[in-house]
């Protein structure tokens, strides 16, 4: 889809001249001054002061504009805005300038893009709107598009390229050689280059630094590698991130459920999704839904009311537990005043081991040669954490009231919930992974109600018990 | 460093075969068959098994294996473990793994690596060892990594390959293809060709495909591109990371004060960077420390109990509010149910923000141009959850226990805890932030603090204030 180009492009400048500070952020001075510029008519120098940037840049120019200037903006660099600035955009700020623009003008930016590129780019939009833009582009384009979108969402199928170099195996490197040069239509982001059996099925892969260091002469099938990491088209694109990082790979070829090669994976789509999904789960573990700043308010409130929620009622039950104590409470108030240590202790010590457990099973780092292993680590953890914290509590408590039942409640109560901890922190993840929920989005509120409920219940029971509060 | 290896490897077979499961772990049966062998004295059949293993399912395989049973499989698989296992594999794994073995033997694992592989190896060693593995080398291979050692810890110079192709400015692609098939010295790992000036500074670079593409007589200069994105040689890796990330690279040159090319950066290391950065925070925010599960417990401990006890000091901070009010407690035990709905769902709102900062933060989302528009942004957020938390609270708790004044008090807290939640929490990691301290380490104790005392305090203050527990 994309033209070849191998000439320098003259519109890149230097990146590290003055718009960009030493995180590679564009300063605020420069968005003030483009700012400036388009707020005062001046859409000339809006223009040229956007014009050498990257890409990525014009990008995020957009996104950190406030939403109310962004139309005047758009406007004022109007041509800068190509495909490429609209794929590196955050999917928020994305949709909203979709919205704005005209689909004719969108098929145009997505015909110079590669299909993973275009199909990021129009899978978001509205039906219509999809069809509009669809509608515009060529035949060859449209159907590499469509064919794209008819596979699942997140697969390896949306986040492929169907732009690729593949050769039969007879062929020798000069021959290949010969055919890159002897064609203008191919794609020049390629990183390897795929063998083919007549059937279209790879039979081998080749970096092209073999190729370069190999006389011309060379069969192709003496240069590949016959191994190669083949990636089915419907994978995941989780599974598909892990295992680029697992086997270090550039890029994968694609292939359907017939083994035959319908696209390549390369890194630089992958990158972006190893970094949201090591980066989603902090934000699932907290209830933040996406998490993303450019979530209109709106809908970020509806993601976090409703786990908030759900919270509220786990705090009640949690409550309620309070409540089944309220006698010894009003006779010995004191018990109030530290049951939310323990409580909070708890929590503390379920968060920690939480997160521990949900990343390493992120990564692929828990399976079941180890699951025993691992919870017995945690409850060791939690053992020695838990002593030490109820050491402290009830020495402390100890030496400031004087009370030595009561001190011995306060810390049984913080080995118990510190254990309570402990093992709620590892067995509930592992048994919703076991499950196929995933262990970030629902962890937390099981961990939590555990350690509030058992806080609170063994600090007020033992209390009770023991006649403290008597 | 690395011997140029074009023949296809016999010994790499076919990766999806019966030793993983769909997610590419090894599977436990795998795992067992291969340990049951080992303690049957079976070196030969382990071996044999492990053999066809990649890699890094080779290391996968060490780290499954319980840490007592290790010695035995290490040396029944033995010569299988090289470098690029040991590159392959967890860190403490690792360490413990190089103790048990011969400075010799480390020597010719170093060796085979690229520099970046051989000094991510050698830099965890202690002194002794690593001056035994430098002397075992050979003098160009120990020169590349004392130099490598010299760089800071975490930059771009440990990171890089001094391994690369560098081409004269008046070259042609026919020069650089007979350059690379006439050494047999050169790396095969490479995805460009650096052109650099007589001073070794580079003036452009050049993707495989486009020399591929080109005709042997055109000039390099006219092929390669002249902006490219340089790596100061100090920069830190999550920075590299992230420009690597940002302009979507598979490679980069890495150059030094004075301008001149030292090394390249490839996408391969990046990618368990970006993983680990982006993966690290959640570990950071809920003081879990590296949260590696092959940190031994010892540590594990310490880590996480010196956060413990941080959070116990604030936890007594806040119960020292609500000793406060001991006497309206008790004369109103229920006060001490209602408490602590108030001041964890001012902690979970608060954990919410929070994690949403921490990760914009962390992604250089948040720039001065847009901080005060995130802290409203969060504050409309906490407003619109504080307002519907706080009519559901005041409206149940009327329906339960049908105390007006004390339904007004519980709703009154509510809203003002979860706007507390929502300032602390963008306010507190943005400042952290400015002042260079890592909010994701720091901010969970300030804001938790904040929100437990706000809690109880405006919950319980507003009920002796409205006489409510009187």
């Amino acid at each position: 889809m994309s033209e070849t180009d191998l000439s320098p492009s003259i519109e890149e400048k230097d990146r590290t001249s003055g718009e960009l500070d030493e995180g590679d952020r564009l300063k605020p001075e420069f968005v003030r001054a483009v700012l400036d510029a388009v707020e005062a008519g001046d859409a000339e120098t809006a223009y040229e002061r956007v014009e050498p940037l990257h890409p990525a840049d014009i990008a995020d120019l957009i996104e950190l504009t406030p939403a109310e200037q962004r139309p005047d903006l758009v406007e004022s660099i109007g041509s800068l805005i190509d495909g490429e600035v609209l794929s590196e955009m955050n999917d928020w700020v994305r949709d909203e300038l979709i919205d704005a623009l005209d689909p004719r003008q969108l098929a145009g930016m997505a015909a110079e893009l590669d299909t993973d590129d275009a199909v990021a780019i129009i899978e978001d939009m509205e039906e219509a709107d999809q069809q509009a833009v669809l509608n515009a582009l060529s035949p060859d384009d449209r159907a590499a598009i469509v064919e794209a979108l008819s596979y699942p969402e997140e697969s390896a199928g949306r986040l492929m390229q169907r732009e690729l170099i593949a050769v039969p195996e007879h062929w020798t490197v000069g021959d290949v050689l010969d055919y890159l040069r002897g064609s203008d239509e191919l794609s020049s982001d390629f990183w390897e280059i795929f063998v083919v059996d007549p059937g279209h099925r790879p039979v081998g892969t080749c970096q092209l630094s073999w190729i370069l260091r190999t006389p011309r002469i060379v069969s192709m099938t003496d240069v590949m590698k016959r191994e190669q990491t083949l990636i089915p088209v419907d994978m995941d694109q989780e599974e598909v991130a892990l295992r680029f990082q697992k086997y270090a790979l550039i890029s994968a070829a694609v292939v359907d459920s017939g083994g035959r090669l319908v696209g390549q994976v390369t890194v630089d789509d992958i990158v972006h999704i190893i970094s949201e999904e090591a980066g989603e789960d902090i934000l699932r573990l907290s209830g933040a839904g996406e998490g993303d700043i450019n979530e209109p308010v709106r809908l970020a409130v509806r993601t976090r009311l409703s786990w908030l929620i759900v919270n509220m009622g786990t705090a009640i039950i949690a409550a309620s537990v309070v409540g089944l104590f309220q006698s010894e409470i009003a006779a010995f108030a004191l018990l109030a005043v530290l049951m939310p240590i323990v409580s909070g202790m708890g929590g503390n010590a379920g968060t920690q081991t939480l997160a521990v457990v949900v990343r390493a099973l992120a990564t692929n780092q828990i399976t079941d040669s180890n699951t025993w292993w691992m919870v017995l680590r945690e409850l060791r953890i939690a053992a020695a954490n838990g002593t030490a914290l109820g050491a402290v509590a009830g020495i402390g408590s100890y030496l400031i009231y004087g009370n030595g039942p009561l001190s011995i409640v306060f810390a049984a109560a913080m080995v118990i919930n510190n254990l309570a901890a402990g093992l709620g922190g590892v067995v509930v993840p592992i048994t919703l992974d076991r499950l196929r929920i995933d262990p970030a989005v629902s962890s937390a509120v099981f961990v939590t109600t555990l350690t509030d409920v058992m806080g609170f219940f063994s600090f007020l029971g033992l209390a009770a018990l023991s006649g403290v509060a008597g």
